[in-house]
């Protein structure tokens, strides 16, 4: 690795969740996406932009969603930002907004980019357990004089929300930059996006892949002071949002109807799967999400990880202390939540 | 700027060509974009990738793409890596092959995109004035132990192609990375792609947005050593390019009929604009690329400049030493040509 430098050479792999090569045999509720596909006035809406106008550029400060993702949310598009995936926005925050050698904060377990993105930019970290009951022990974030800190709200993989009194508390004594992860809010949680309006420190993140089945698009969105935003527009590349992507993101926040049909019929296939975990001795971490996190009574996660893997059903499974102890499911169809079901009844009656 | 890290305020900012905001009434030969749609088959190729599976993440390798490139181009997929547009991966290069600190070399004038990215990156750099017919002086390049370098073959915004003895006798001696941008290498120039398998420390990048007439989607590729790639692999966000871009990517690289279409029709125009700006009394830079670089006997680029885009035609038009002696013209349509010299002839003959 012999032109690598430092920080490549140094920075831990991020590793996504497992993509088998025969991705079709498989019933995959192992990376929290959205098991309904994109609504059809979206999809007609991309293959209309797919036409004459590819060859050129695209609009390199994409302001069309960023006006109207602004003025339904009580913005201006100032306040806004669009990157290619929330992936994007977060490197763009390390890379922007924290010097190297700062220090900078985050919970553990949470999304392991964090470590990789600090690692990647010579950023040191330090990792707050959560609490015994899976929450944020913002106090101490405290301790230090943090660049900046990162939670999400909900919080991967638990699935918990942020208390939102604590992190105003949290937020009058802090002197860095709070990041809040928002990628899974749509689903249950009550958004924190208005702290945006209070505070010039805070950036909410927020993402297409989840709510809206768009994944494989690539768009992710952010909130914040006008002066955060124009950092991000100064330092992203110049045309880092596709056409494509654009015109799926616009038409995804004006189809309000296919949105909230997905959600519903979301949150109608959690309660069951919860209710029938339960049935089957799981303890179920109480998730504002599409996901849950989960452990049995008597069988270990590597076991039903394993097992469930060898019947053509990834689940996720940690390594790592406290995470270890549970597996996380994304909520399915109904049809790939009954046959999770018909498999994983052997294996933990056994 | 309260937030900004101190990379972030010390960069300057990349200046796009104009877009202007109601484009549709510009004929604009300014972006080096391809005047021609992309061929049918490819955004057929779209279309039909823009069903249901948008819902699951994009591959996180790429691999259809990189191992249709390298098979054609004999390597192996190991060689080739996929970026969300060639920005991507020259931020890449910057960030994960050049040691803060280290010093890289460009030539002047060239894409102006690697100072910025410079700066952003905490490198320093030097910048080598072209000699006086407008080529690279590769052995200024070797007067100091720079850690990175890169050309462009053909070079913009002169469109001359790279001198290959010349730049085999570079890399005999030269220690650090050198990266050869072959954005334009379709239109005209002989590739310099077979010095990856000679030189371990050569990184050749390519484009979709020129010949493919692919700008809106944002792919570009790189081609080097195994480890090289292995490196961009672990510094890239997990999910780069999108899935409509890979379809679309695939495609482009399938279609062979529409691929030597697009380029006999470029070509045979800017014979034609060639031709017809040499009768007004342009002096033309010998050009590889779809754009020429020129200059009048007797009237200023700027005055060229501000007088098309009064009647509604973008040029580019650069400030610094050199270059503002010349302006840039992406070779158009044929209608596109003939408004131009229809508006250029009085401009000239005043």
């Amino acid at each position: 690795m012999k032109y690598w430098n430092k920080r490549l050479k140094n920075m831990s792999e991020y590793i996504p969740g497992e993509q088998p090569e025969n991705l079709e045999t498989y019933i995959k509720l192992n990376t929290n996406e959205n098991p309904f596909p994109p609504s059809k006035v979206v999809l007609e809406a991309i293959r209309e932009a797919c036409n004459e106008s590819l060859r050129r550029y695209p609009n390199p400060t994409n302001i069309a969603v960023r006006e109207l993702f602004a003025r339904e949310n009580g913005f201006g598009a100032e306040n806004v930002f669009l990157g290619n995936g929330s992936d994007e926005i977060f490197n763009l925050i390390f890379r922007g907004f924290a010097d190297p050698g700062s220090t900078a904060v985050f919970s553990y377990p949470s999304y392991s980019l964090y470590y990789t993105f600090s690692e990647a930019n010579g950023i040191k970290y330090d990792k707050v357990d959560l609490d015994e009951n899976l929450d944020l022990r913002l106090d101490e974030f405290l301790k230090k004089d943090y660049s900046l800190a990162i939670i999400s709200n909900p919080n991967n993989p638990t699935g918990k929300g942020c208390d939102r009194r604590q992190v105003v508390e949290f937020l009058k004594k802090f002197k860095g930059l709070l990041v809040i992860d928002e990628a899974y809010v749509d689903f249950y949680g009550e958004t924190l996006i208005d702290l945006v309006k209070e505070y010039d420190n805070v950036i909410i993140t927020r993402s297409f892949s989840k709510s809206y089945s768009l994944a494989g698009l690539r768009v992710g969105l952010a909130v914040a002071h006008e002066d955060i935003i124009k950092g991000f527009l100064k330092l992203k590349d110049s045309y880092n949002v596709d056409r494509l992507a654009e015109a799926g993101a616009l038409a995804a926040l004006r189809d309000k109807k296919g949105f909230t049909y997905n959600i519903g019929m979301l949150r109608s296939n959690k309660e069951y799967l919860e209710e029938r975990l339960e049935d089957l001795g799981f303890t179920i971490v109480p998730s504002k999400a599409n996901f849950l996190l989960v452990r049995h009574g008597t069988v270990s996660p590597k076991t039903i990880y394993e097992e469930l893997k060898e019947r053509k059903i990834l689940v996720r499974y940690f390594s790592g202390p406290v995470q270890s102890e549970y597996i996380r499911i994304t909520v399915g169809t109904m049809m790939e939540i009954k046959t999770l079901m018909k498999e994983l009844t052997p294996i933990v009656s056994a």
